[in-house]
């Protein structure tokens, strides 16, 4: 992963998954390690095409690409998507602790 | 929210909190409803760009914004933001159960 400052890294994060061919990329990709040939296939997409996407994700640090020989690896690097998911989920926290103190300070008035 | 199919909503979402300037205003909404003039205030931008940016975030329907008389307060919507968060759980939970089918394969061979 590039060194980017936090939410930077996040923006690139938020922004590579913004896309439903990417989005397709990491479900597949959360299943277990493939080629890029393979996960081109269910794409109906030019390989060039599948590798931009590749690039993207790889560049938010989502994904890793590694060459063997001739082939092309990508596996899934789950610390970016846990990042994305650890800032939503403070959010969430952060809503309903604000819920809770209005709670707390309707039934005391 | 306007009526699109779920994978380009969540595209919207994920693209609505890919820039760092909206994120703070989530940040900011997730502590409770804020005027628009309130929400620009520590942003150091435009009141126009202010509203850019809300209207992206309210287009993905990650908020809501109402005019009151002559002030347009905001305020979130949350299960925007619970839909990208299930969206990257489901991931990490695909990914789990991946890698236990993995665990079990190995202890048997």
């Amino acid at each position: 992963m590039p060194n980017h400052s936090a939410s930077d890294r996040l923006g690139r994060i938020f922004h590579a998954i913004a896309d439903p061919t990417r989005r397709a990329i990491v479900e597949r990709l959360v299943r277990g390690p493939a080629a890029v040939k393979a996960l081109a296939e269910p794409l109906e997409m030019s390989l060039p095409g599948v590798m931009q996407h590749l690039q993207v994700l790889e560049d938010a640090g989502v994904i890793v690409t590694e060459k063997v020989g001739r082939v092309r690896s990508c596996r899934i690097e789950p610390a970016a998507l846990r990042e994305a998911e650890g800032w939503l989920g403070r959010q969430r926290t952060e809503r309903e602790r604000q819920l809770d103190q209005l709670d707390d300070y309707l039934k005391e008035s």
